[in-house]
């Protein structure tokens, strides 16, 4: 098995502070890797990375138009939102056009993470609920997907029809049956897969074969997910920021314990990675040193260079430190 | 070089989702390595995790008794609070009887992590202030130290005679000359060290040599900080929530990017370790397998557990997953 990468380092003054490790993969729409770092079969959970191999069926059941869904709604079906009330408002009136409430989630309450959202919150004092969960949207896509089909209200089960659903499109755009699942943040399963499993599939998204349902299926959600980068997560977030620095030409994607995934629809290219120590602000950097070096994402961007340099700031704004990608990985 | 070995595993279901890799040095009071994994030459910074180090002159100088200060303030002096009001309100008396105000430090203005606290300011519409930085306690000690020493406001400064006092002290503790300084979070030098040499100053800290100010300070430090296990982190947190389950024998410190120490007066030892990655649910998870493997921690105390083995929760309290200290460490 080959080893993990060092990938991120983290200075403070002349001292090389902390490191991240990490696997990486670039496959092509036909399944093969182009370019790999550390174990390119490595067997992960890509958490949030996969919501739009989740939200497939969505639109593949006929779904999506029985209800009308919109981009705006297909961006939030595979978004990890912060809670802002322009992701709140909108996962509120999907809800209503349901005809379903918030009882009707299974998600679980969050706080949000956007500060002007949680502080209206303490202000009000109120306690956060479903709707301000990260997943909110993805689960209004089940809820969608689940009333088209009249099946159960407990839609997050691994053997709900819903979730068969999701899983069956996951292994067929991974082309690999998932090993292991895992119960995630929002209660719903998270299948298994190589980290190329992972980049087949987003070279799937970027460059589907044919003009089927699923082909179509995939253009619509990679297209409603660079149309609206601020519902997939929100201001400041990483996601948000590198997609509109990409003006729109690419799709990423970020999961929990630093998974990154990108969709290059022009280049017809899948990317994904795993920090193995699950540090996010690693899997954010590697994500746009990968774009940098595939030509999508410009290398002084004020945005590439955020996630890619730093500066580290500390309390009084002062610069402590700075990021650097590993030599070893590009 | 010794590579760093395996300390912490992150699984969920049945899949290891993510891994931590670390340094850790276990030292007598004569400065002899007892035991130690990975690369125990290591040049880490220690960060908070050496605030008692940095409280030495305080005491030494006279500042603290020609102001009276108690064990409660010797204990804030080495914490990184988390704001809640036990920690503010002491800091904000220990600032009125020095004649100073909230101006005089140079810490930065820092969010509270306790969540009441943090929801009060909101509902107040107040923003947080430098007495809500986790440091405030330390540069409280700081600008006692300087008050008593009569020199200029910019204590922070890495040449101001309190971090040169600082650092003689550290450097004195660790046995090495600090090779490498950055800016902390609170805007103050933070000197490097091996990992040995800041478990040998925990040692040192432990069972100080003779009866002279050192070894008196590096005791009244020691004792503080195992009477108010509250004032040197807060609610929840691992520092005090360990030094609760171990009945005040023990002293442990947190420092940020992943470091740990403990100070065990009774077996006259000091540990530390450095995650490599930052991961500082790994370093919490570490310090406490090594605290139960020296059988000054119960195993099944439920605060060694949480730390040790999870579980991990997600938004609906589901068991999603758990901690496993790597077979490679301990």
């Amino acid at each position: 098995m080959t080893q993990p990468i060092p990938m991120v380092e983290i200075w403070r003054g002349d001292l090389l502070e902390s490191q991240h490790m990490g696997h990486a993969v670039v496959c092509d729409a036909d399944g093969q890797v182009v370019e790999s770092w550390g174990d390119d079969e490595k067997v992960i959970y890509p958490r949030s990375s996969c919501k739009m191999l989740q939200a497939l069926p969505l639109i593949e059941s006929g779904a999506a138009d029985a209800y009308g869904l919109t981009p705006e709604h297909l961006a939030l079906s595979c978004a990890s939102h912060q809670g802002a009330a322009i992701h709140t408002d909108r996962v509120q009136v999907w809800l209503n056009d349901l005809g379903l409430s918030v009882s009707d989630f299974r998600c679980g309450p969050q706080k949000p993470s956007d500060k002007d959202a949680h502080e209206a919150l303490v202000r009000a004092g109120k306690e956060p609920c479903q709707i301000h969960n990260n997943c909110s949207g993805k689960h209004s896509g089940f809820l969608t997907l689940n009333k088209h089909l009249g099946t159960g209200s407990e839609y997050g089960e691994v053997d709900h029809p819903v979730q068969r659903a999701a899983r069956a499109s996951f292994e067929e755009m991974t082309g690999e049956t998932a090993e292991f699942y895992g119960i995630d943040g929002c209660s719903a399963p998270n299948f298994s897969t190589s980290v190329t499993g992972l980049a087949r599939a987003m070279a799937r998204m970027a460059k589907p074969s044919g003009t089927g349902v699923r082909a179509q299926a995939a253009t619509r959600l990679v297209d409603a997910m660079r149309a609206h980068p601020d519902l997939v997560a929100g201001e400041g977030r990483a996601c948000t920021e590198l997609m509109r620095a990409m003006d729109g030409k690419v799709a990423i994607k970020t999961g929990a314990e630093a998974v990154f995934v990108a969709i290059l629809p022009e280049q017809g290219l899948g990317m994904a990675l795993k920090i193995v120590d699950g540090g996010t602000r690693a899997a954010e950097a590697a994500i746009a040193a990968l774009l940098v070096k595939y030509g999508v994402l410009d290398a002084n961007h004020p945005m590439a260079r955020k996630r890619m340099h730093g500066p580290i700031l500390n309390w009084n704004g002062l610069n402590t430190g700075h990021i650097r990608i590993s030599p070893a990985f590009i």
